[in-house]
């Protein structure tokens, strides 16, 4: 077999076999043939797309590049969730402890922010001392304790997708389908979970902007994941405004501990619900979707939820004081108002230009080497359908460094379009794929 | 301007801007990005293709990425041609003194080999002494002195193009008109001509075997040509078969002296005069193809292009003996028959496995660090239309490997289909592009 052969191959929308799929990208892992075929290899599966038997052995390749982890010895069912991300978007917080004071086992491998889209690990490391970067020995022992565990990616966990993501990144590959398929669930599925409840998002603040790009992406990876014996279903969530009020990271840690108290925005404890009761579901706690949003509602309402998420901080090293005195996350220190420039009703919001305000204060990277600001980022007031007076908050900008502001300001400003008639308003969740 | 971006206006079949291309081509060649995004360009650009105003534009960038040759004190107009390349195709040996010999200037760079098609340099190099690596002033001396000057590709010549083909050689970006289009007229127009006459090969031993590709690539070099203000023509022209009847680096010289003589086969005659035609004619020295043709004749017959010939074996430090005694050139030791396993006519030839098996012969490079036999190489006596006996020649093998002769043998046998009824016959000449 000839690397030049397959990228011709795939060129020329060829079907590849699953031994071709393993020869590259083993090979490509491995650093046997140089990144410049591989690139052109990933435009050409970009342009010319991948059969599902060829995104299945992809997926399965990368899944088997690294360690899959075997936790068939523990006594519950693993069930993880996972969101293609948005703003805002912070249920992991809330699903892990709950799931796990439902019973089941949560062994969740997150991800940084990404873009305008936030990440579990920033958020989680905005509890002073929590450590992400526990080793996969680490992780079980965690895992076997308290229920759950939130860590990052190991190098053991499919290191090719490692080293093809960090490819796609530069080379204009990452929008793609198959590969973002293959990406999320070799991931997933080396986490040797039994089922997974995927959060697709779409709207103007997911990755997605059309619905129909986010069903035919649950379609395919619910069909992925079905093929490799787990069970899999997938909601197509909105994210046509942030999801919550508060977007950044020590913000969207008190937004979560605020749900686990039984408060918290609507929206966000709603879907928290949903995600939660078809994990329930999946794991077979529960024998209907209504059962297991039920006993979500009862392991927050109870305290259970929060005293895990206690136990997931205290054993991951962080400061367990924040969930009982949130004040003492980061704080920004100074405060800015978005005033609404006319009357009437929120009628759309460029949900991705809130997230890049978020950014442009210092709440995500720009380039790979910035570092985090933890405290900075913006309190949602107005959302889409709220009446607004001329001059009243539309958002609170929580900042450090003054020289950002006027941009992030200005983002804010522009992405929301008031209007004099209420809009109708989009649902939570518009489908559910794989049942 | 950033290089993703510009990544991905080609994936999503953008129209680049002439400053974008400029932008892309001046860095890479620069090596201010990594070769890995430039290869996911040339991918979307194979896949998506060019307009014909980006095809300029890359044409344009890539010849002024180095210096472009300035022969206008030069008192006569200086012609080139060049071959898409095939097999036996030795016509450059003789159009440069012809043509030079009728009182044009003929500033020849020309090629290796590639793949199974022949290169004018490696034909050149089988002249003991002659040497195609003269610098730029040494080409100028040559030409200056003799009328023509037949050379390797400087440095110093439009070096995007090829620090470009080096990464479309190894990403399966070859194959691709306007990438071919920009590469071959960017290295010819910065030859300082006034006049290229192109010779599109099409049919089995041709990289283009369908008619309708050839004539859609000589379009594009025309206009691309023509544009920049060039008188530019293409022929399209058979490669049903090897041209000529000798198909090896010192057997080709040969045949050109022989050509030179007034011999040699008619194919490769009728075919250096029609293109010399064409030559004389866009440099001015003829008012018509016709007289074009004749004057070709003439230099012929009176001697004058053999002469000029010697000339620039000459002054490029070759053995001038070899003109008279071809004995001289190097030799292969054995020689072996391919026989005709059926009596009937030569109706099809794969003419690429002609080429193939020259080259497994060691007469092409199998990788870029081979180096070439100049001795060996085919005797091509039955050709399309030729009656045969069972048992007749239809080649001889000239080698000095045994080991690869089996193969050779192998390949040429399976490439010619005898049978019972003699084939219509392919015209030498299909079209001519640009007038």
């Amino acid at each position: 077999m000839r690397v030049l052969d397959l990228i011709r191959k795939k060129r020329d929308a060829g079907e590849m076999t699953r031994a071709e799929i393993e020869y590259l990208v083993s090979g490509f892992t491995r650093e046997e043939f140089p990144d410049y075929q591989m690139a052109a290899w990933l435009m050409a599966v970009f342009l010319n797309g991948m059969s599902r038997a060829e995104i299945a052995a992809l997926t399965d390749v990368m899944l088997r590049s690294g360690e899959v982890v075997d936790f068939s010895g523990l006594p519950a069912k693993k069930v993880d969730k996972h969101s293609t991300g948005g703003v805002g978007d912070k249920t992991s917080l809330v699903l892990a402890p709950v799931v796990a004071a439902g019973g089941l086992l949560v062994p969740m491998i997150s991800g940084r922010g990404l873009g305008h889209s936030g990440g579990t690990l920033d958020k989680l490391e905005s509890i002073p001392g929590f450590n992400v970067n526990l080793s996969l020995d680490e992780f079980r022992r965690v895992l076997e304790k308290c229920g759950c565990a939130l860590i990052g990616q190991t190098p053991e966990i499919a290191p090719a997708d490692k080293r093809i993501y960090a490819l796609r990144d530069v080379t204009g590959t990452v929008e793609n389908r198959p590969l973002i398929c293959a990406s999320i669930m070799s991931k997933k599925l080396a986490e040797g979970i039994d089922a997974l409840v995927l959060d697709v998002k779409t709207g103007s603040g997911a990755f997605m902007k059309r619905q129909e790009d986010s069903v035919a992406l649950a379609e395919l990876m619910v069909e992925t994941g079905t093929r490799m014996g787990k069970k899999v279903v997938a909601l197509i969530t909105d994210m046509n405004q942030p999801l919550g009020c508060k977007v950044g990271n020590a913000l969207e840690v008190q937004e979560c501990i605020e749900v686990m108290l039984g408060g918290g925005p609507q929206d966000l404890r709603a879907l928290c619900d949903e995600l939660a009761g078809w994990m329930l579901l999946l794991g077979g706690r529960v024998a209907t979707l209504e059962e297991g949003k039920g006993m979500a509602g009862e392991m927050i309402a109870s305290g259970k939820a929060l005293e895990k998420f206690r136990e997931i901080v205290h054993l991951q090293g962080g400061d367990v004081s924040v969930v009982d005195h949130p004040e003492k996350l980061p704080q920004a220190q100074h405060h800015a108002e978005v005033p609404s420039p006319a009357a009437g009703f929120v009628a759309g919001i460029d949900c991705e230009q809130v997230g890049v305000a978020s950014l442009i204060l210092g709440g995500g990277r720009e380039r790979k080497e910035d570092t985090i600001d933890p405290a900075v980022g913006l309190m949602v007031h107005k959302k889409l359908g709220d009446a607004v007076k001329k001059g009243e908050t539309l958002c609170t900008i929580h900042y450090n460094a003054g020289a950002r502001l006027a941009e992030a300001s200005e983002r804010i400003l522009s992405s929301y379009r008031i209007e004099s008639q209420a809009p109708p308003l989009p649902p939570l969740i518009y489908r559910v794929i794989g049942v």
